[in-house]
C-alpha cells in the first residue's frame, strides 16, 4: 500500500488539521508529515513533490492559508493527485484560503476540501478512498467504516431521546 | 483500467462541463455520462452510486449548481471518490455551489474543483490522477502530458513575442 | 392537530435551535426531535422523510450547516412542507450553510429562516402559521401572540425610558 | 381551497417570477395577483395583508429585491404563512435581496426561496404544500408530481444518451 | 431648534449606539429614544414616524441588525430625512444588515453610515450637519468641532512619538 | 433655498446618476454639477468643498466607484452634509464602492445611499429633505410627492390587473 | 534606467493589461513580455524571476486570474520588488484572484494593484514609481505627469458644463 | 539610503502593524512614524505627502480600516510608492479595508499587502525591495535574508518531526 505525505504551510497549521492524520491511522496508513512554505522554500517543495512518487506516496496532501498557494505549487511539479486543506483565517472564516486553492487553473488540478473542522478530516478519507480504487480489502474496510458512521448517528440520536425523556 | 462516472444534475449542465470528457479522451479512459438529480431523483442517484463499484467505476464527478448537493449525496452511497464540479450561477458567480460542495460535514468527503472554466477538465484530470496511483503506465502518460503543457506554453510565449515584435 | 418533525443533523445543533420547540410549546404543538445526518445515515433519513405523513406529521423543519443538504434531502422524500435552519459557521457567519439551503433547484423547495438568534424560533412560528392554515383556532391563539408582541415592546420602551430618566 | 396572493414590490418583477403563477394552476390552486410597494404604499400592503385571512387567502408570497422589505411588512400584518421570493440584483446576483428577506428577527418568520430561475417555481410550490397539510388530496396530487418528475429527468437522460450515442 | 428622534429595534441596541446621544449632547441638540420594532410594532412605527413634524423632530436616526427595516419602515411614514445605522452582525460582520438598510428603491431614500463604531456617533453628527443647513450657529460650532479634531490628532502623534522616543 | 451641488469622480459616471438632477428638477432645488476626481485633483475638491457653504450650497451629493473616496474627501473639508452615491463595478456588483463609502471613521460622516438605480434618485430626494428640515414648503410639496408615489403604485397595479384579465 | 518585466499567465490576459505597457510608454521605461504559467510551467518562471535581477530588470509585474499564484510565485525566486494584478473573473468581479494574491504570508511580499480597468494602468505607474526613488530625473517627469492628470479633470469638467449648458 | 514614512490613521493601529518598523529594522532602514487622519487632518496628510520627498523618503507606507483612504490621499499628494496595509476590521475580516484601497481609480497606484498578521512585515519588506532596486548592497543583503528563510522553515519542520518521533 502507498504512503500518504502530509505537507504544511507552517508548524502552527499541524495541529488545526491533525484530524487528516487521525483519518488515516484509522484505517492503518502510513503517513509522513512535512512543514514546508511555498514561497519561503519553493525547492524543498518542489523537491519534495517530484520525488513523491519515487518514495512511495500515492497521494499528497497539503494544507496552508492566506494566498495558500502550496496545494497547487505541489501540484505543478507532481502527476499525483494533491488534495488542499484551505485553513480558515480571519477574511470571512477563510474565503481567501478556498478561493487562492479551488480556482486553479485548467491543467492543473487540486482537490479542494472544506475549512471546517471535518475539512481535514475528510482531506485524510479522500486520500483512504483514492489509495482504495485499486485496492478491495481497503474498499471493504471502508464499506465497515460507513456502516459505523450509521451506528454512530443512531446512538446519538438514542442520547438525545433519552435526555429529551428525562 | 476502471472507468469514470459523470453525473450532471441537469443535462443543460452538460456543455459547460463536458471538458472532462476531452480531458478522459486524451489519456483515453472510459467514462460514461449520466442526468440524475439529487433532489428530483434520489433513488436513481443512490443506485448509480452503490451500483458503482460493482460497474467497475473507479471515480465518480458530479456537476451541479446553486445548492448543489449531488455531489455529496452520491458520496453519502459510495466508498469511490467523488469530485464535485460547482457550476457557476449568478450569485457572485457560483459562490453559492461552490460553498454547498466543498463544506461538507466530516466523514463524507467530496474532492472539489474551480467554478471556473478550468474546473471541468481539472475534474477529468483529477480523475485520471487518481486513476493512476496504481497505474504505473498511465503515469508515465502523464508525465509526458506535463512535458507538453511546456510546449504549448513556450509556443504561445513565442507567438506574443511575434505579434509584439510586429 | 398534526406534529411538527424536527431533525437536526447533530446532536451540538440542538441547543442552538431549541427555541424551534419553545415556539411550538407556547402553542401547544406537539413535536418530536431526531438526529440523523444526511450524508452519514441516508437511508434513516429517507425513511423518516417517507413515513412522516403517515404519522401524522405536518411539517417538518430540519436545521444543518455548512453544506447544509439535511433540508433538501428531507424535501426530496416528502410532499410535506420542509423548513431549514441553516446553522451558522464561521464561513462569514453561515454564508455557507444559507446558501446550501435556499438556492435549491427548481421543483424541490426549502422554506429557509435566517441564520442568527431569531432563525430557529421562526421555524417554529412559521410551523405553527402553516398548521394554522386550516385551523381557524389556532389563527387566533397566533392573533393573540402578536397582540402580545405589542405588549412587550412597549413594556421594553418604557424600561429605557426610565433608565434614560434617571 | 384557500387561495394564494401574490405581491409584487414592482409591475417589472411579475415576468422574473411568474413561474408561481404557473407551478399553481398545475395543482389548479386559485391566486391573486397584486403590484405594492412596502415603501411607497404602506397602508396598500397593510391592508391588503390584514384582510387577506378573512378573503380566504391560505399562503401570501412577496417577491422584491434590494432592500427587499415587502415580505416583511406582509408578515408583520397577518398571521398567514409568508413566502418571500428574493428578486436577483447586480449585488452579487442578490445577496442584497437574499440577506433583506432571511435574516428576519425572532418572532415575524418569512419563508425564504432562491433567487435563482428556480425561485419563483419554488414559491408556488410551496405554497401548495402549505395547502396541502390539511388536504389529502391535494397531497395525492402533490405525489403524483413528484413521480412525474422522476420520468421527466429519466427521459432528459435519455435524450443526452441518445445524443452520446450519435 | 428640531430635535432628533432616535429609535432602536430592540433595547439590547441601545448600548450599541449610544455614540449618537454622545455626539448630539457634544452640540447641545435635543433628542429622544425609542425602542420600536419594524416588524412586531408597525404600528407605533407608523404612528412614531407621522407625528415626528409635529412634534418639531428635524431627523430620524433608526438603527437596526439583519433583515433591518427599520429606518425603510420609517422612511415610508414621514417625510424627513432618516438616517439608518446598520448594527453589526455574525453574518460577515453586518453585511446583512448594511444591504439590508442601504440598498433602498427608489423614491425611499434612507442615509446610511457605517456599521462599524464609528458609524453611531456619525450618525449623530451627521444629524447635526442636517440640522444645521440652516442654522448658521450650529455651524460655526461644528467647523470648531472640526478644529478640535485636529488638535486631537496632533496629541495623539504627539503620544506616540514620545512613546518611540522612550 | 440652498442649492445642491453634485460632484462626479468622472465624466462617465453623470449619465449613470443623473437621476439625481431629475429629482432635484422636480422639487425645483436649484443645483450645479462638478467632474472633479478626489485623486487627481485634491486641490479642486478641497476648493469647492471649502467654498459650498459660502456658496449658498446646503448640501453635497458625489458619487463615485471603486476604491470610491470622493464625498469621504468632500466631509473631510466641508460642515455641510454630504450625502455618497457607490456607482457599481464588476466588483460583486459594486460592493467595493459601498463598502469604500459606507464604512467612514468616526467623526467624518458620510450619508450613503444605494449602488442600485434607485440610489442616484434617492441620493435627489435625500438632499430635497434635508433643505426641507427648515422649509415648510417644501416639506409640504413632499408630502404630496408621496401621495402621488401611491397613486402611480395603484395604476402600475391596475394595469396588471387588466393585463391579466385579458 | 532598469526594465520592467511584465509576465502574463495566459496569452488571451495580455489585451485585459496593457494598459501596463502603455503607461510604461509614457515614461519612456522599457520593458519585455513574457507568457509563463507558474502551475504549468513552474521551472521556467523560476528561472524568469531567478535571472531578471542580472538582464537588469528593476520591477517585475505580473497578471493572472482565479487561482492567481503567479505574482506569488515570482516573489518567492528573487528580490525584485513583483507587482500583481489580478485579473477579473466571474467569481464576484474577481474576489478569488484578488484575495489569491494579496493574503501572502509573512516574508514574501506582493504588491497588489486593482482588479478594474485602471488597475493595469496602475500596476505600470507604480513600477515608474519604485524606478524613479532613486531617478531624480524620472520623478520629475511623474510630477509634470500628475500635474496633466489636473489639467485633463478640469477639460473633462469644462466638457461636461458646456453639454449642460446646451 | 533614503528612509520609510510610515502613517497610521489612528494610534490604536500602530501596535497591530509594528510589524513593519521590524522588518525595516532586520535590514537598517531608517524610518519615521507618524498618526494621521485622512479625514480629520487632511491639511497634514496633504503636507507630510508632498514633503516627503525632499525629507529623503523614499517611500511611504500608510495603515487604516474601514473606508480606508488614507494611503489613497497620501498617494494623490506624492510621486513617491505608497503600500497600503489594509487593517482589518469586523466586516468580513477587513475587506472593506482591502477593497477601499485596492480598488484605486488609474493613474493613482497604491501598492496593497495582505490584511493578515503577514501583511505589515511584507509592507515593511516591500519597502526595502524597493530601496535596494537601485541599491546592490540591499539587494545582497536580501538574498542573505532570502536564504535564511528557508533554514528557519528547516529547523520548523526539523521540530516537527521530533515532535511527532516522540
Amino acid at each position: 500500500m502507498k504512503k500518504v505525505g502530509i505537507v504544511v504551510g507552517s508548524e502552527s497549521d499541524w495541529p488545526k488539521i491533525n484530524g487528516v492524520a487521525k483519518a488515516l491511522a484509522e484505517f492503518e496508513i502510513e503517513y509522513e508529515v512535512r512543514v514546508m512554505s511555498a514561497h519561503r522554500t519553493p525547492h524543498l517543495v518542489e523537491e519534495y513533490a517530484k520525488t513523491a512518487e519515487s518514495r512511495e506516496i500515492g497521494v499528497v496532501i497539503a494544507a496552508a492559508g492566506g494566498a495558500a498557494h502550496l496545494a497547487g505549487v505541489i501540484a505543478s511539479h507532481t502527476v499525483l493527485p494533491v488534495i488542499g486543506i484551505p485553513v480558515s483565517t480571519d477574511m470571512a472564516g477563510g474565503l481567501d484560503s478556498l478561493l487562492s486553492m479551488v480556482q486553479m487553473p485548467g491543467d492543473i488540478p487540486v482537490a479542494v476540501v472544506g475549512t471546517n473542522g471535518g475539512g481535514p478530516r475528510n482531506a485524510g478519507l479522500l486520500a483512504v478512498q483514492i489509495l482504495a480504487v485499486a485496492e478491495p480489502e481497503l474498499r471493504k474496510k471502508y464499506h465497515l467504516f460507513k456502516q459505523k458512521l450509521v451506528e454512530k448517528v443512531i446512538a446519538k440520536n438514542e442520547k438525545l431521546q433519552n435526555s429529551l425523556a428525562d
